[in-house]
């Protein structure tokens, strides 16, 4: 798709220089330094030549068909080259220039018009305010950086140009293969979603690595990197996750959900693999790049040296991987082929005189054990060693079948067996630790390629219903909707209100209670009054008409005095539900990812220990598990220590509601269901209270009320 | 104190061989090459000399004294090793021979024969089973390893002889200086803490690196090391923190103190850095090595690309570190000598373009700001960046009051900065987060080093009252201390137990509700239950005589019932206390560093979140408040959301109480206090259950009771 920009025949460098130094003199350099086979046409109405390639004073003096212009020249004028490259036909621009938009709006208008003008001609541009593209399989770097690492199957999309100089210099140094290397810069048209689609599809990459500091569209990223992880590893690296923080909301799901909350829902919904650090980027892509995906988590760790083992256990046991023996049978062959002092557990122990050979008995086992989905070899060069004869036979007896991970661990001693490996495609670590972090985003991302078939399910819904209410909250103007009224709307989506009804006197509470039967709650209805329990809002367990009468007219007194300018419709009197668990369900909506729906053990978990999960909505039944899975104190709903079980697929199922409500309405902004009661299975859970936000409402009819 | 195994003159080397391969060989080898101006007295009855070294029959047969013999003989050869070099008046001996206690009991014989006779004649044991031990100032490498890194003033202590060859070899290629490396094997003689106390005198030692699997002795640990981070920082990384798990215990605190929490609560203490992986273990070392420790907490970033100073603000946040802006003047003045386009918040991005010159402008300036603590340097390498310039300018100004820690990232292009940092002592780093992690690790040290003085208050106690108790379980053989005398020992520590008492039939519990007033609690009370209301042995709020004689009756029914075979001594009855927060407090004891006391939240914050912390006893007031505040649930104590708060000095104090009670009874094995309930500021909080455990009691009493 990105064709002419990726693997383009022809090539201008509009701002072609002489001079070292100079942007326009480095793009040139850096075209012949690799080797470019197509035509590289420098323009410059200065130069004849540039670096020995005849120079065009324009693209018009050159006059044959162009696929690729890099542009160079200062921001001003690159306009103007960005016309003339149009007039050639050029399919693809890279703008390298700075100075647009992240200098103020008058770049910002200028970037603008350069999007316009491409979007007319039907170009496309990458940047402005990055440093090229690299595509080292064809021989091509066009970016001002001169590095040039070797071919490999690792693509590289960074929004940081910077960043890029940075991987690629050190690329060199480690041998690490690469294929395309995109800096995204402003991303003013084609941006990570653009770029991740087309590496998707390429032959050459087999790997993408990705830095972002934002996402320009988030739920066109999410389709294209499910798409994209669904046929190779995704691997990125989000930075800013402290700066945003939780917005300024008015729910609880809200305040909760920070930007990087989504962020970690997207990535987990579309497969992509997250890097927490910068060097996990490239940790990861190494294991990934040429080892087989593991079928478990099952990993067995080989080592001729016990420090080391124990390191790869604790850091196994911590992350989730198993470290589980071998196979009986296996054992039984390991205790055969390796000396009494050995161990045959895991980590087994090959101690510190073992030889390639005794190294490879035991890694053939290991192979063989079928109860075995990964291995990670840990070497330390001890007398017997022979260090670069291991990585050798490693090398030559690795089945491919099952990923292999090394650390082999030392200075000069292990250079040259590290450098054989990498280029077998062994990746190998300076830490056992870092070895089995890598493992691990092996597991999970396997884990996500055999997921269950995403099936959401949707419920019949009484959507008159909800359109009613809407409606009412768009004429007056009234963007919080209240616990009646939320109530209504879930009660369309199927979700068990108890009996009540608002009543504006005392003689009318006493008189619904009645109907209802007590005991009954009391809770003040208000559109000003969010929390009803900071304001003593809310009754329990008022079991006569007198209790109901004292209660109502107390509240009405306290809330003039607490709150004198709300404006209170009366309280909503309703029948007392069963004792049960309460958890929190919530949606918000996140502006780059849409809806993000919350999970949590109400009170205090929620509000002290945060103890909550998020997913995006359309949400499966497997991912409402998931999310109830996920939290720490999902324990106690399944009964910890002597607590009755609760119905956690009644909770999975309101989830799924919830996720359908906010795909059916995108007005509703926020909701919150706080407390949810749920009990065991075969008490029917109940939304005890409730509250949404809507967006795009006209304030200003509301203030028509007010005053 | 260890001068004659670390800086000995004449080093005998018994089992010296000619046979390159051989360990006796490399041993002299590496004797020689490193350099070693001494005298080496090679032992061999096969040879004359050993690589043009005199050698010797016996050590006998050489005659003159010897500091440090280094004995490589089979492990049946060693004893005679060893007396032969008692005879010759020895100091010190390193035994590199393995097959002692790690081999099984006839190995453990032969080495415990060993520990003997060196105690005997007064010398000290290295090993066995060690690599030996390098102390490169001294120029010697009495090690079978060959690599020499060179000198400096970094000194290892490894458990894992294997670990060392690969830690040398690596410190070999990064140009690490090292000082001692100590080897210390199976450490039957020798322990970690005895070379710590050496290392923490030695002046060519600055920063000790400790690899540990496990610690000989906790008591002696602990107080060596508290002594050496009190002069130099001590780094450990302690390994094997998920074999241990949870220990068998009967009381909640038992069972949620692993060994790791005791270690971790033993170097809090003690002020020792833990390394959580290997890599932060010389990370950290690098940075204390040469750079000043951080007045605070403030660091301010200085980069020249926008990705990698997002990086260190998101780890910086996200462990603690403030990044704050520099100071207003300061800020004014960057502004005037940066360009307009770049930032002078925090980071001070300097922009793509910036030469050293304009670097070092920042750098200068933010070295002047009073406000901030440390300063990391980030560099990607543009055009006009001149990496290895730059960490000229950086070396020459940095004035050594504030640590400065840098990432030059890349590879060819940062190579020779690298070095030149390296060697001028401003530790590199490979990431931004790695230098994020190392420069928190100066922070708290630091704060550590500046910890108030310990002072332990004491109370005045009745330790007569106590002694009764603890005698009447001796007696009875009674390990197991029920709630009754349990709460009686605490009285004695001045902790507010309510009015109550045995009652062995209902009638008497209707006196006894009489008597202290209603409502009142009715607990089961058997040495055979511990956790009662999992038997229904709890019955509260009970309000009037009927409700006594009902629940009391019912009660003993259903204990029969369910646990037919358990002592009943009858029904505890108590006043029923006033509501508050309940809270557990505990005391376990660990094997190896003695009483751990704990603190959580009560209930499901402890069962389910494991929302608990450990410290060891005795405890400061200062100490048991910090316990308070690393708990997650800590905002719910001091009244988040509406809640009141809750007495933390009481909290605190009680804790110093079980503290100064673990101190004084070491009997005590396990403490509950569960809960313990606590109000606002007023309430006087309450035991409203505790039991304890002991050791140390002769059960075959107890049986004869209950046969």
């Amino acid at each position: 798709m990105l064709e002419s920009l990726l693997s383009p025949n022809t090539v201008a460098v509009i701002g072609a220089s002489r001079s070292p130094g100079k942007v326009g003199h480095a793009v040139v350099a850096n075209l012949l330094a690799s080797g470019f086979q197509g035509t590289i046409v420098p323009v410059n109405p200065q130069a004849t030549e540039v670096l020995g390639v005849p120079c065009y004073p324009s693209l018009d003096a050159y006059g044959k068909p162009v696929d690729l212009a890099v542009i160079v020249v200062p921001p001003r004028a690159v306009m103007e080259a960005l016309e003339s490259a149009i007039r050639v036909g050029v399919k693809a621009v890279v703008v390298i220039t700075a100075g647009f938009k992240e200098v103020g709006p008058e770049g910002a208008a200028l970037e603008k018009a350069l999007v316009e003008r491409c979007k007319a001609a039907g170009v496309r541009l990458m940047g402005p305010n990055c440093l090229g593209v690299m595509n080292i399989h064809h021989r091509m770097n066009a970016t001002f950086a001169a590095a040039l690492p070797p071919a490999g199957p690792i693509s590289v999309i960074s929004q940081s140009g910077a960043l890029c100089v940075a991987i690629l210099d050190w690329a060199v140094k480690e041998r690490l293969g690469l294929s395309k290397v995109l800096s995204i810069g402003n991303k003013a048209d084609l941006n990570e979603a653009d770029f991740l689609e087309a590496l998707a599809q390429d032959k050459e990459t087999r790997v993408v690595v990705s830095y972002l500091e934002n996402i320009t569209d988030g739920n066109r990223f999410l389709q294209v990197a499910e798409a994209a992880a669904s046929i190779k590893p995704v691997i990125v690296l989000k930075v800013g996750i402290t700066q945003a923080g939780a917005r300024a909301a008015s729910s609880h799901t809200g305040s909760l959900a920070g930007a990087d909350m989504a962020y970690g829902a997207a990535f987990k919904r579309a497969g992509v693999i997250r890097a927490e650090h910068f060097e996990e980027l490239f940790d990861y892509a190494r294991a990934f790049a040429a080892q087989p995906l593991p079928r478990g988590n099952r990993v067995v760790v080989i080592t001729n040296a016990g420090g080391p083992g124990i390191m790869a256990a604790d850091a196994a046991e911590t992350c989730g991987l198993r470290m589980v023996p071998p196979s009986d049978p296996i054992r039984q062959r390991l205790r055969e082929v390796l000396p009494a002092a050995a161990s045959v557990g895991n980590p087994v122990d090959v101690i510190g005189d073992a030889d390639p050979d005794r190294y490879m008995k035991a890694f053939e086992l290991i192979q063989e054990d079928e109860t075995i989905d990964a291995i990670i070899v840990l070497v330390t060069p001890q007398n017997m060693t022979r260090p670069t004869d291991l990585a050798r036979r490693l090398i030559e007896t690795h089945r491919g079948v099952k990923p292999v991970l090394a650390a082999f661990m030392g200075g000069q001693e292990v250079a040259a067996a590290q450098e054989l490996l990498v280029s077998a495609g062994i990746p190998n670590y300076p830490s056992p630790e870092r070895a089995v972090a890598a493992l691990k985003a092996m597991v999970d991302y396997s884990a996500w390629r055999n997921r269950p078939p995403r099936v959401v399910a949707r419920i019949a819904v009484n959507r008159r219903r909800v359109n009613r209410v809407l409606q009412w909250h768009v004429r007056s103007g009234t963007a919080q909707v209240g616990e009646v009224e939320a109530k209504e709307i879930l009660r369309a989506y199927d979700f068990n209100v108890l009996p009540g009804q608002l009543a504006r006197t005392a003689d009318e509470a006493v008189e619904v209670a009645e109907r209802i039967g007590y005991p009954v709650v009391l809770k003040i209805s208000s559109p000003d009054i969010i929390h009803k329990s900071d304001f003593g809002g809310v009754r329990i367990n008022l079991a006569t008409a007198e209790q109901v009468r004292d209660a109502f007219d107390l509240m009405m007194v306290r809330i003039q005095r607490r709150a004198p300018r709300a404006r209170v419709r009366g309280a909503y009197v309703e029948k007392m539900g069963p004792r049960g668990r309460e958890v929190i369900l919530g949606m918000t909506r996140d502006p780059n990812f849409g809806p993000l729906l919350m999970f949590g053990l109400g009170g205090i978990f929620v509000e002290v220990m945060k103890d909550v999960t998020f997913y995006l909505a359309p949400i499966t039944q497997d991912e409402a598990m998931q999310m109830l899975k996920s939290t720490r104190s999902y324990a106690l709903l399944q009964g910890a220590r002597g607590q009755e079980p609760v119905d956690l697929d009644a909770i999975a199922s309101a989830l799924q509601r919830i996720s359908q409500l906010a795909t059916d309405y995108p007005q509703i902004q926020e909701l919150d269901i706080n407390p949810f009661v749920v009990g065991p299975v075969g008490m029917r859970p109940y939304v005890a209270d409730a509250r949404m936000t809507l967006s795009g409402i006209d304030s200003s009819r509301h203030e028509q009320v007010a005053h």
